[in-house]
């Protein structure tokens, strides 16, 4: 099936489901945070074809979430590593895992984040780094950045409008 | 395509995905949280075929994540709203949001998320509400709930051994 590319959308969530969008992606990402680098580790863990791994892990080292290495020449054996931008979206799988715990674990958490140092169990939540504030969908909102489009600035306008208080004469 | 069951999984994130793991379901999100509710609305926004959208909404209303209302009886329309649940998702949303700005946007961010009162730009980040620190992969990890089978148990022992410091005799 052909798919629209989404890098051609402006929208930053649209650029990341480019890179990410896709169920074993983000799983072999989860694999790769626990430390597997193998091709057949990655395997084994997944019960994925091999064509298809094959394919994902070529995509997220083409989006430079993770760095071929080899490790072998005689067999010929790569290794796959998470590069800084791969490391970077731990924070979103993270805010999944807690999502997931909260709506779909109804036996309780099989998978939880815990302090590395302590073992204390995190509750991870969205904090606004500047303001130090929980961000909730009442309190935040998204809006057009500098690099916005037309159809970005058009979209937040109509909802602004919406979303006004209603004027009674 | 024959796909896997995530929901068979234990993982909270292969769950998650089970239910939002498709570009499609996640874009229809995004809408949603910009105060979108008609299949019409969605179908101008997304640019997606309407069999697709209609499988697509469908699936977000099975998982809990939308609720379905009919807003009018001739013609027969429904609107679709956020849940609770669907609601919840927007932090995972947000830091994504905030990956996507950091790595897929060279010409600057064309979203952001704002403080609604103020205007002012947050900078997104996953803080560990019992602790109050930001959660990094250097300071936090995931480890196996109360709920965790043998086989995620087994993944995170492996894992903990790979990372125990060298002992050199």
């Amino acid at each position: 099936m052909q798919r629209t590319r989404f890098s051609s959308m402006s929208c930053p969530i649209a650029r990341s489901l480019e890179h990410v969008g896709e169920w074993w992606s983000i799983l072999i990402l989860r694999d790769a945070f626990q430390g597997l680098t193998q091709f057949d580790q990655f395997q084994k863990s997944l019960g994925i074809a091999p064509n298809m791994l094959s394919r994902r892990l070529n995509a997220l080292v083409e989006s430079g979430l993770l760095e071929r290495r080899r490790y072998s020449e005689r067999p010929p054996r790569d290794e796959y590593v998470l590069t800084e931008r791969g490391r970077d979206f731990r924070p979103v799988m993270w805010a999944m895992l807690a999502w997931g715990n909260k709506h779909f674990a109804p036996e309780g958490p099989s998978v939880v984040v815990v302090e590395a140092e302590t073992g204390a169990v995190a509750d991870p939540v969205l904090v606004d780094r500047n303001s130090g504030k929980v961000m909730t969908h009442t309190t935040f909102r998204s809006a057009p950045g500098p690099a916005a489009d037309a159809t970005t600035r058009a979209r937040h306008a109509r909802r602004a409008a919406q979303s006004a208080p209603e004027v009674r004469t």
